[in-house]
């Protein structure tokens, strides 16, 4: 009986039912379901398989009176993670996931698994990343990554319905540049034809350019950082979403991103319940508006808690952990940075101090989720900028030329997409947010 | 009186009404308008200016016996593409276009115009493309392509909305890679940290992986290819749309790629009539299911009429444009194509003839939109058809070994979203329908 199991082709079977359309209202009727092989229990004359699809388990049971010997013998030699067919019928279960079982009459395996995982699609924690990293595909088989993914998923679509429904257009900016963007960022250098070119590091300078035509603008797409640390916080190339709107200021980007994260919250509870029920999770709260500090009254609290910083000094993720502040245990913004820390197309405050601009970050907890301020909008200002922060304004002439025709005020924000979901999932990693990351040790998958 | 006009801060002022809310309904109303000046007309004691916002153009009529002196001599300064807000009285006026006018109490000049566009705004044909992408921000300024982009934000929209109503799930995967992908294709090469990779020619090899995890994903985002040929049809950098499925074949996608296609144009038809008409724009006609040519018949119908090709040749847009067959005037699909001409992953026929592969080519008229097939889904098959190509298999390690763990039987397509909107707009040089185009030549802006 040895070898009866064999790969056969697709042909004209299709799936009829998902895991998620197996009930008992279904008792009798004849299916076809297809998925792979997450478990096997084996008593001897009655054999349990769960087949897995995208939605969850089918509970399939196969028993010595209901089978023939050479179905039997197939499934007994099935092992986990074989993909394959199961035409059979559906019986009322009330012990089965679906409430429902599948009694087979005929399988079709389309792809044997030869090798056992190192790895359980079970488990909750499992071996290191970078073993689960290595097999990645199989590695997001697993439930936790499922329904992860299935979050990540609902916050784009809620950020893009968001965004569409005020007016928002959706762009798309190159990836190869000639110059550097925002200076001082480790860029990735490219062969163009026989030019050297770079790896965008963020959109910023064309979304800017096309709130002339467009007014408000996103894009949600790659950007690239030649990141030289090894951090749970930091990739080589991440999903960004970034906006930019014309006629309005710092303070309306933080009420729109406001706005977004309200709108996520809502669309995940209300579409992902059943992910977040088997992940267990409570999403952030989120209560509008959220606290605003500025960075002198942080720096201010600081140096009263006894730590040596001084005003301009940079906020560490080591620093914010520091903070007692009850009220960051959320979302909320600091605000009016120093200007010398921020790119040269920020917009010091507009009265009085120069040395503060209008920018703020948005933190939840001790992570920088989202960056945003406004922008200048005056090329003598841009000009003035630049040079102050040592930059080769020859580089930018195809940038500043726009400046020569009536730019908008600005304002806008990037926001890191896996950042935000290390927020809304609580995983601290964000190799686990990103299908097949990329960091200064990983190229592949 | 000179130098009356300055450049002013946005300060506190907020636009109250874009040009689609200004109607006569709102006769009397206090607005504040803001935008940029898409026209002037002076006739001395009365003059017209057109303020264009994102929605349009919105009429402001300043007369001496309704302005102070001083704000019809700062009128008389403004240039076009100066960017202004006005507070003002909406007055009803037939012939104005929205069918209500404003007369202006206040101006406040946010950026002003120092130099006169080489082309002008209203221009349907204008100077030479090179001359417009150098100074592309202002060029998406003109109306044509304002309309255009709007198409462009329907048909992503759309495409989504279909996608993910039939379940599929948003995926984003590494721009940087370390093997190429197809193999052949140019590719651009990056330094990545101290190592030699690439940027992505295709989600290829990654969408296949994840119909393991999440049998049905689509991407839309960047891919790069060094093409070296200069044609109104390439980019070195486009949007793809990216799907592949599990379960399925080729047959299956033709039919989805249909049903993409009759959402988009069903989108475009109801959400931009006014973008249509004023393009004075006939969608193409889709009517399922889209003729089907395999490649065979093609090469017999080519001999047939006395042109030197043969069965393996692959089919130029140069041999398609001399096709006669009236059914190639829409979209169409050419199928089976030899599987010589296909990448190491697109699968065979499984009965009978090898030479060909479950592929097809979708085409709008001698245009290539999209391209699929039915994929190999086992390891051996998979081997054999690499080693056949002449490829490295063991700088594909990281793919192949997911093939131990039962990778499902799926198909996929690839769809150029530039290549779409050609066949959408008739508008026949590519790089119009991009952003900020990249070629062999143009790496600015």
């Amino acid at each position: 009986m040895s070898n009866l199991l064999r790969e056969e082709e697709l042909g004209q079977w299709r799936r009829t039912h998902y895991s998620s359309e197996i009930n008992s209202s279904l008792n009798d009727k004849e299916v076809i379901i297809m998925g792979w092989v997450s478990a096997i229990r084996n008593h001897g004359n009655i054999m349990f398989i769960m087949i897995r699809d995208r939605y969850g388990d089918i509970q399939v049971i196969a028993k010595k009176s209901e089978c023939t010997d050479e179905l039997l013998e197939q499934i007994r030699q099935i092992k986990e993670h074989t993909t394959l067919a199961i035409r059979g019928k559906i019986r009322s279960q009330e012990k089965a996931p679906t409430g429902a079982e599948v009694i087979p009459f005929e399988l079709k395996v389309f792809s044997m698994s030869k090798k056992a995982a190192p790895f359980m699609v079970q488990d909750k924690t499992s071996v290191g990343i970078d073993t689960r990293l290595d097999l990645r595909a199989i590695d997001l088989r697993r439930n936790i990554l499922q329904r992860i993914f299935h979050i990540r998923h609902a916050t784009l679509d809620a950020i893009r319905e968001f965004l569409v429904k005020q007016r928002f257009t959706e762009i798309n900016t190159p990836k190869m540049i000639a110059t550097a963007t925002e200076g001082g960022a480790a860029l990735f250098p490219i062969f163009y034809y026989d030019r050297e070119a770079f790896l965008a590091q963020s959109p910023q300078l064309y979304k800017e350019q096309l709130t002339m035509a467009f007014e408000n603008v996103f894009e949600i797409g790659p950007i690239f950082r030649a990141e030289p640390s090894r951090t749970n916080r930091h990739l080589s190339e991440a999903i960004s979403l970034d906006v930019e709107k014309a006629f309005v200021d710092y303070t309306d980007m933080m009420a729109l991103l406001e706005g977004i994260l309200l709108h996520i919250m809502a669309s995940i509870k209300e579409k992902k319940k059943d992910d977040l029920q088997n992940l267990n999770l409570d999403l952030p709260t989120v209560e509008l508006p959220f606290p605003k500090y500025s960075y002198s009254s942080i720096i201010n609290q600081l140096q009263n808690a006894g730590e040596r910083i001084r005003w301009g000094d940079d906020l560490s993720p080591h620093t914010m952990k520091n903070m007692s502040d009850d009220k960051m245990n959320g979302f909320y913004f600091i605000t009016d940075w120093p200007t010398s820390l921020k790119p040269f197309y920020v917009k010091p405050k507009y009265t009085g101090d120069e040395m503060i601009c209008e920018s703020f970050d948005l933190m939840y907890r001790s992570l920088e989720v989202s960056s945003g301020s406004t922008r200048i909008n005056r090329k003598d200002e841009l000009l003035q900028r630049m040079k102050k922060q040592g930059l080769n304004t020859q580089a930018f002439d195809y940038h500043i030329r726009v400046f020569d025709y009536g730019v908008p005020p600005h304002a806008g924000f990037g926001l890191g997409l896996e950042r935000l979901l290390m927020a809304i999932t609580r995983i601290d990693n964000i190799r686990d947010l990103t299908l097949y990351p990329r960091d200064i040790d990983r190229l592949v998958p």
